[in-house]
């Protein structure tokens, strides 16, 4: 089977087999591939292009707010990882290890990393000394190593990449401070550049990250209703300080513990702009990390100047700023507009020989095909005015599935059905009791998102009936 | 000890001991960090933001030569990587083995890359099709991990930084182009951003990378008269290609192996600055790479004004697009100097009462610590200049350093002898046979560094007095 065929060839419907679609999705728009290391996926170049971008997107926040970038080592030594208690227990069931140097048995272990808390306090207890040294902003770019079970390419991988803040504080105000912010943060990228809209809010003690004091989460709800954590952000306390000695002396010489944080966003983020955006013609993407922002295609592009008129116009939005890409190849026009709807380029445009002769060119937006007549001499200044009302378009259309299936209920038997016919998260009580958090999972396959905040003292619990204390978010989720 | 007695004190002279002096301006400059992961060190933001501007800017050079960057998998499956015969023979023996995912034994080991040829190939072999599909250009920017016995930093360590370009061609002359393409688009890099002249050429055979047909150095010297083998590139011929079945079907539907490169510049570049720009004081970076280029330090800052002055200095020099830092910290003057001399910041400004009475700052460049005086009204204007002429001197000095120790020797004893007593490169014949190769190694410690082109005729061999073939320059290195 060519590769045309391969294209022109539909796509899974998003409504028959999610799942699928999904998949059919990120292998059509060559987002990434399998490879033989069995659990562990290749990120192409359109993939990886995308990648690039979110990461742009951020590092320019995180640094903007102060941060740095570091790179700690890919290994962890078995005795580092187990230095705080009930981080090595979250972690060292699922983590990859290393057992020879070459020819040679190590003397200990070397995990690949799962995340590098360890090993940022390690580091940490080594260079603070004062409170001159505080607060450390601290960030990495790197990849991580969990070793799943399951595959799904940007979903589940025993490789993935992200960015994992550590940071250490003279207080725990100051640290309290960095993890809320650093949520804001997480939020507005979402809302901005992913166009993503997101609840926030604190995890359960069942669902905190291990060794964290609190644990924040930004959610995102797919198409299907299921839930993406697309974000955490952690606030430790002096944990982990305690557990590696990381002190400073204070503005009375006095010795004090450090207070620290973590957070990480995830190459996850990928997967959600598919299920968030995605149609049954393909990815659709929010312009500020679309690889291609503007494909320019050529109508009859044998004609006599319609290839030299597409290269001016090309010149002209590239000159501009925006990424643009002009297909001539000799496919046809149709091969190619099946091609970028596939990968979710936002803006079309199309040029042949009677839009010529008007001065004009046809205008498509991705997520809602509609056609518009653009005068050539006016395209460069509609064109940042049209991105943003896609962009606009495409959170508001996602914000409005979000909050129609946010479910309000308080009755069990309701629950249980809301939670297996409609796809969506429900809004329920709860009494804060592990066990009945445990059943609702056992029984719904649902898990705690996020905690809104105190329950009505009006409220019972969903599950037990007794007092509810909080007022909960629950969703299947990936 | 408190970090500002460890600052001010002096580091080991460059000429007392090249090797402590080298390691002191690593951690005083706080480059870096030793780790408790024994053979990797931590990147320290100021470390890092090196890497980053160098990643930038080799990026923007591959981008620009219509390169794409993807990510392969961290790990290799031991089936994988002995494909190809000579590859595995060159790498297996220093690998780190992953033979164990959380409880459960691997039925396979992985190894964590030494590089990515195998993936590379094997990714190729599944989406190489046609003519059409070609070249594939592809590049990664991602740690690798060889376990090394002994550790310097940013020289040999177990896990280091590095891009790795792989691309796949139609035919061998397309293939040596590229090969060609990239050789002098590292050697503009290097004699540009980073102001170190590098030599270039062919390896010899027994210095070749494990599975290429021809490989291309560029090497810098250090200022210890040591060589460092500053980037590569090889061809590949189609060896690869048939170990993995790499194949495309050409424009009359024959089947052909396709022809291939692969090439790298790694974070040993940052060593390169280090052992060629710096001096007793410190690290002295090129502007390219600096992630300060200016520093402005107050002087007096407790007088009225002068904090003002110098905030509105910073503010149009960042705006001017420099990457500038204000020291407004209550330390001394004297202490600031030495420590943005220690970090090798290219331009210090200098702004006290006095100055801003007579409307001008004092300059004071890095590398030959040139005081200007210079008006305030047109520092803007003046600072690209000086930038250029520092860049400008820095590589001119090295050069000078290169080319006047690159000694012409014709015989064995002076070849011995000047090895011992003379730091630098030698120019010397060779039959090409590998044992006076080998014997040159044995004896001197020095090795082929590249092939400078074919021998004159009247030329005999350095070792072995028979006709020589090839104009070698011999080196030892890191």
């Amino acid at each position: 089977m060519s590769k045309k065929q391969k294209m022109v060839e539909a796509i899974t419907p998003r409504d028959e087999d999610f799942t699928r679609w999904y998949t059919d999705i990120c292998m059509r728009a060559e987002l990434c591939s399998y490879s033989t290391v069995r659990g562990c996926v290749i990120l192409r170049p359109y993939g990886y292009a995308i990648w690039e971008l979110i990461t742009g997107e951020l590092d320019r926040r995180f640094k903007k707010t102060g941060h740095e970038n570091v790179m700690m080592p890919l290994f962890i030594p078995e005795s580092l990882l187990q230095k705080e208690k009930d981080h090595v227990e979250g972690f060292a069931p699922e983590v990859a290890w290393v057992t020879h140097g070459g020819d040679e048995e190590l003397t200990e272990r070397l995990c690949v990393r799962p995340t590098s808390e360890t090993l940022f306090c390690d580091h940490y207890a080594e260079v603070i000394e004062s409170w001159r040294d505080l607060p450390k902003l601290y960030n990495q770019w790197v990849s991580v190593v969990r070793w799943e079970k399951t595959t799904r390419p940007f979903l589940r991988t025993r490789e993935f990449f992200w960015q994992e803040g550590h940071t250490a504080h003279a207080t725990k105000e100051e640290a309290m401070e960095e993890t809320l912010m650093i949520l804001n943060l997480y939020e507005e990228f979402y809302q901005t550049a992913l166009a993503i809209p997101v609840l926030s809010g604190e995890k359960s003690e069942s669902e905190k990250f291990a060794g964290a004091v609190n644990t924040y989460t930004i959610e995102a709800m797919m198409h299907d209703g299921k839930a993406l954590q697309a974000g955490t952000s952690h606030y430790f306390g002096n944990g982990f300080a305690k557990a590696f000695n990381i002190q400073y002396a204070d503005r009375d010489n006095r010795l004090q513990y450090v207070h620290q944080t973590s957070w990480g966003v995830s190459s996850r983020s990928i997967g959600g702009i598919i299920m968030v955006h995605g149609d049954d013609d393909g990815l659709v993407l929010p312009p500020a990390v679309a690889p291609i922002q503007i494909v320019i295609i050529p109508i009859a592009q044998h004609k006599e100047g319609v290839l030299d008129e597409a290269c001016r116009l090309k010149e002209a939005v590239k000159e501009a700023g925006f990424r643009v890409k002009l297909d001539d190849s000799d496919r046809m026009p149709g091969w190619k507009f099946a091609e970028y709807e596939m990968k979710g380029v936002p803006i079309r445009l199309e040029l042949g020989p009677r839009d010529i002769a008007q001065g004009s060119c046809v205008v498509v937006t991705r997520d809602n095909r509609e056609k518009t007549v653009v005068q050539l001499e006016n395209i460069i200044e509609e064109l940042p005015g049209m991105l943003n009302d896609l962009n606009k378009r495409m959170f508001e259309n996602a914000n409005k599935r979000l909050t129609s299936r946010i479910y309000d209920v308080s009755d069990w038997n309701e629950f249980v059905q809301t939670m297996d016919e409609k796809p969506g998260f429900i809004r329920a009580p709860w009494c804060k009791d592990p066990d009945c958090e445990a059943k609702v999972k056992d029984i719904t396959k649902a898990t705690s998102r996020l905690i809104e905040g105190a329950a009505d003292k009006s409220h019972s619990c969903i599950v037990c009936n007794r007092p509810a204390l909080q007022m909960v978010i629950w969703g299947r989720a990936y």
